[in-house]
């Protein structure tokens, strides 16, 4: 039989049917990946604790009672993240059921986790989102079997529509990712901004595309909070990359965008809904579904900065080179 | 009677016993003097749901299931953020138990909210962290009163000692400051790192310290995170602010600054065991106390920047000055 999240669930609820806490735990842009599952659980379950946690805090301050009763969900894509294996040893050695995600069949993470999905990667711009969208499918099996969720079928449909919306509408970007990169390219600093269940694919966009692998300066900022402070920083040509979501937050990000176009600030848009998010997801699960998109397409816009720069996206000055730190 | 954190929890208790979740939610610095009340509910109940939400988030994206069995804690310092007020007037629209933590008695949250937390501001380095002491109060109650908390006790040692270490503290920085001030004023992008109970006070001080009081640019990076992303910006003289904690993630900080001293960056330390956290705390409860003492520290450290750079905390470019956004 194949594994999937829901066998992997199935067989957690055989062994034990009073799981009551998820955690989703990595480093980089793996722990962003895991952001989407974290909202979802957060949204949609009344009664699983959760909590997303940076690996290494995980292990030196672990919560407590994590045990027999704990469902933890690692991720490194490559498998080698020293801080992530730890997290995945110590949560099995605490007796919770550890789920892995990793592009590494063989590698050491998915040697120490009791289950594991292998995704892809590099094939195409869908994959570059698979790691974050088993996340979320483990997230809609845990609530689903252990409580029910009303939406599932709805979400399944998502699922099924997701992969080609997503290499479709990649394709489909190419002159706006150019604009973008020209615009762009000389930018010392790009803030980066988004809400909802895409809080964390900002995060990812600003700290790894830009901060890791363009060397760009890259605060991220929640839409939600941008006018509590950071707004002040809005000028005349100032960069913002602003990720819209197509759901309830929607308006978080809008109003951002006002305020931007007000002051006449340099503005990029990836907006879920110029990307028909809601010809695959129903209003009830479209919410959890904008992450996966724009991180499909921002692939695209950063490949293309990247060239534009000449700067690739695998230049490291130190992650590669460096052996003790 | 007095109201404290301790007979509201007990008159919430009285009401419902069956509480089974707690929200933080609130914008800005605001929403970041929560975190350590979050911080403590993640780590240390065992029967809790719990999180931190930007406050128009849970306005617009609200968890399901939120009502009679939950409390919503709300803050304002001037009691007057509409977004925080929609959370404080949804939260009881939905049936939830709702604090509110403000400076202003008089103040349009304090109306909303069935329990009222006022707390100082102005009077000294101490009560600048007044609101966020208050929020890890009512979390350490939360715990004790609906499971036990079996460090209550060290933990009320903590908090009586707290604002006299604060103050004593915040008093010897000057020189300190002053260098600070000086090393940093002409920067135009300060990196702010933390971790544990302290990565809320990490972006508080990025965000508004930095990015809305100075007009500097500010990424907030957790101190576990920047080895996965983040580091590749380390260069001689990049400049970092570094809070590192005394408690369980100090090894995360500790192992930043190290890799920040191999390339000869701008390092300034703020470490609560300078400050000498240990003669309030335990090792069972320091964790949590550390952003307090550190953040009423690091007032001094932004009072210095500021008179350095010659531009007020208090100056700012919409905020109080625009009425629509």
């Amino acid at each position: 039989m194949t594994v999937t999240s829901k066998s992997i669930i199935e067989d957690i609820k055989k062994k034990n049917p009073n799981i009551n806490r998820v955690i989703f735990t990595g480093c980089g842009a793996s722990m962003a990946d895991l952001y989407p599952g974290y909202y979802f659980v957060a949204h949609e379950s009344k009664k699983m604790l959760s909590a997303i946690m940076q690996a290494n805090e995980f292990n030196y301050d672990t919560p407590k009672d994590v045990g027999e009763n704990t469902i933890v969900i690692t991720a490194s894509l490559g498998g080698t993240t020293p801080e992530s294996i730890a997290a995945t040893k110590h949560a099995r050695e605490l007796g919770a059921h550890v789920v892995t995600l990793s592009h590494d069949e063989s590698s050491p993470i998915v040697k120490e986790a009791e289950y594991q999905l292998i995704h892809g990667f590099e094939k195409d711009y869908a994959n570059k989102t698979a790691k974050m969208t088993l996340a979320l499918n483990l997230a809609v099996e845990i609530v689903n079997q252990f409580e029910g969720y009303e939406y599932y079928d709805e979400a399944q449909t998502a699922f099924n529509g997701l992969f080609d919306l997503i290499n479709h509408e990649a394709n489909m970007v190419t002159p706006a990712a150019e604009e973008f990169a020209e615009k762009y390219k000389d930018d010392k600093t790009i803030y980066v901004l988004g809400s909802g269940a895409t809080a964390g694919a900002a995060y990812s966009t600003a700290s790894f595309l830009f901060m890791e692998m363009q060397w760009i300066t890259a605060p991220t900022i929640h839409s939600g909070e941008f006018f509590h402070g950071p707004f002040e920083l809005a000028l005349k040509d100032t960069p913002y990359l602003l990720f819209v979501n197509d759901g309830p937050t929607r308006h978080l990000d809008a109003r951002a965008l006002e305020f931007m176009q007000r002051f006449d600030a340099k503005i990029t848009v990836i907006d879920a809904k110029d990307h028909n998010l809601a010809s695959i997801a129903s209003n009830n699960v479209i919410d959890y579904f904008n992450p996966m998109l724009i991180t499909g397409v921002m692939r695209v816009y950063a490949e293309k900065l990247s060239e534009a720069r000449k700067h690739p996206l695998t230049q490291r000055r130190y992650m590669w080179k460096l052996e003790n730190y």
